[in-house]
């Protein structure tokens, strides 16, 4: 993984200097929590990658329940329970796997309560003909959840209940009634480890199970976290991407920029933008600071797709407020398989694209689209992923997690609670309970 | 549909009465461009749903290509040229659409050059055994969309090529060289008048046609969008929900809350929410206004869906900057037709939910987060649509698009240009040729 921002980002190399050294005690803790190792502090999720039981765990749970002849994984969970999940599945099978005939397993995902995809999620189950073929991943940090308790009550209802507990494994905190119930019923358990919240947990049992059954390289997955997490806990900011990124959001969120754009140039990392979403949002949304001041402090993220929303909110990028961040993320090493014909059909309509590879003409727009962002001043920087594969998404996903981190501590915020989000819970379980 | 916003936004009255009567002239304009009829008017898009030519030939042209086995539609065209399409068809059909077995035909999108997802859409594409099966709908206003006409070319050879040529269909710009162009090789075209740009032309044959394909009820759709017309073009702000909504986002704009998050309670109205972030976007982010003074105007779209991301961005809404304005849409008439179970497998985990309808339990965790909302002074609005139906959809669209031609009028800039992505398609384009 690479990241640029000298000359795309207009800050003075000073205050960025000064302010990466803000977290020079920080980023000794964070060295220091990953050489003890273990899950005792707030970032303990840090140390997720390097854990091999987790790893034995998860895969030895994975070749007990599959068989060689798993179709299906039904990944029941919501927020931090199913994006960091779905991140890596969209990434390497794409947004259409469902529909496609490759042999592989399939994640499906039921996340909110919605009777039409649950419909169609068991119109897709329909061609399950043993339930061997299908294995359902109930997924809850707290265990309580109501949206994925009531989906997996329903689910596993209807596909026979009792009789294929078998085929259930249940990923919770080992604290929780969800472990307690699933124990006593005779459920399979994988654990979270109590200090990883959600949003951190793509690295734990979360996102490694349903993963490695849908034969995703869970190992290479994690060497590239482990990989970057080197670089990320480094002092010296030319070197740490995690540091810079952090430091260059934290400047620009002081002027004003308060909306961070991520712009991905390949239609199926949506999902990792999503992740994104989430992780940013709830690190950072926060009514106090650590010091129980009322700062409503927080950084809105946003996710685009390249080329496809340069015909879509470009022109509001380009034209409209200077209040956008932008982060580019690409992939570096894109093969040409597909090419234009050089006998075209509409010969002479569209001029430069004979014979061109799919990936030449869409670099050409992502030059270009560069290009107008530094002729407009408007502040970005880059990374490339060397390729579109575990090693790079498990880079890209730690080193957003550090990132978080950081910018959590710029912002005297606290990145690993939510406590906004009780207070709907209590009023929706009010209306639920009367 | 209905619209609400008294006691949820915290404006005086009197700006809002103010503010609205700036639109009086405006509104008799818009008024006067539908009595008229035509398309001679920037806000000719108004007209379309009343256009019975446009829909005779987008019907004709539906029989004439259908012959009762169609399979697949591919739209391809990206930007205004498929969000429409997009937004009604997985509102209807569902996200998991392209997996499910239910005998409709399916369309399938080709917007942006990836390699991944032509490979994967030629797979979906493998069970077609006739031609007759498959009907390619290339659109471009200009005619001329790199993406577009790259996409379509490998597609179109790799179908077979000009013995499939009475398997497509050309959407375009009368005036443009692929309608030339279709013209002379002899494939079927359909026109888009030269006044609706593609962010407004959903009710023209670039949505109209694909959708009438899949057997949505274009006819209803535009019974929806004439419906709503109606009372969208009333001086009377409490009757009128365009001009209610539009005055509500310009006063919070003015006040510095500058995003407009559309939270949508149905996993399958994101598409929706895609199709509006555009028609925001690209209308209201402007550089200069109408005037020519630079003013770099615009309000910044976002999409949210419930109940999944009160599990991912809530935290941020409720704690972070008080910079949103809140436009929550739901379904009125929801009948509850899955019920979690009576006898429950982890029986005592959660409270509240045996025997209960999904719709009964999102229902209190949307009435729980617009209580939270009001508790929390965060300003929002409520759309209730009546059901999921065309009709519905068609008055949502259209309400949207009048909403944000009002919008522009407020802001003083030019709702229907999109000066400022001219820089980066010549950047695209001088490296393309290189």
């Amino acid at each position: 993984m690479k990241f640029f921002y000298k000359n795309t980002c207009f800050l003075e190399e000073e205050d960025i200097k000064n302010t990466a050294s803000l977290l020079n005690g920080y980023i000794r803790k964070l060295n220091d929590i990953v050489k003890k190792g273990g899950y005792e502090y707030d970032e303990a999720s840090l140390n997720l990658p390097f854990d091999e039981n987790i790893k034995s765990d998860v895969l030895e749970m994975a070749k007990k329940k599959s068989n060689g002849n798993l179709k299906y994984i039904v990944v029941v969970g919501i927020g931090g329970s199913n994006l960091g999940t779905m991140a890596v599945y969209q990434a390497l099978r794409g947004v259409l796997h469902t529909a496609v005939s490759d042999g592989l397993p399939k994640i499906l995902f039921l996340d909110t309560l919605s009777q039409k995809n649950f419909f169609d999620l068991t119109n897709i189950l329909k061609d399950v003909k043993d339930s061997s073929e299908i294995l359902i991943n109930v997924i809850s940090k707290s265990g309580s959840t109501v949206e994925t308790i009531a989906n997996f009550e329903s689910l596993f209802s209807q596909l026979g209940g009792k009789k294929i507990k078998d085929r259930v494994v249940a990923t919770t905190d080992q604290d929780s009634l969800l472990y307690e119930f699933a124990q006593k019923i005779g459920v399979d358990t994988l654990k979270i480890p109590k200090k990883v919240g959600g949003r951190y947990s793509v690295f734990s049992a979360v996102g490694l199970f349903p993963l490695a059954l849908a034969k995703i390289d869970i190992e290479k997955l994690t060497k590239g976290a482990k990989n970057i997490a080197g670089v990320c806990l480094e002092d010296d900011i030319s070197k740490n991407p995690a540091l810079a990124s952090s430091v260059l959001m934290f400047l620009h969120s002081k002027h004003g920029i308060n909306i961070s754009n991520s712009f991905f140039f390949d239609p199926n990392l949506n999902a990792v933008g999503l992740w994104y979403r989430q992780l940013m949002g709830e690190s950072l949304g926060k009514k106090k600071n650590k010091e129980g001041k009322i700062v409503n402090s927080g950084i809105t993220p946003i996710v685009s797709l390249g080329s496809t929303d340069l015909h879509s909110v470009a022109q509001l990028f380009f034209g409209g407020p200077k209040d956008k961040f932008t982060t580019f993320v690409n992939v570096e090493k894109k093969e040409n398989q597909i090419f234009v014909p050089n006998d075209l059909f509409f010969e002479g309509l569209v001029k430069g694209i004979k014979g061109k590879g799919f990936e030449e003409i869409l670099s050409s727009i992502y030059e270009g689209t560069k290009l107008a962002y530094k002729n407009n001043k408007i502040p970005f920087v880059e990374v490339l992923l060397s390729c579109l594969d575990e090693f790079s998404l498990g880079e890209f996903l730690q080193f957003k997690m550090i990132e978080i981190m950081y910018l959590a501590e710029l912002l005297e915020v606290n990145a690993f609670d939510q406590p906004s989000v009780e207070e709907y819970k209590k009023e929706a379980r009010a209306i639920l309970d009367k």
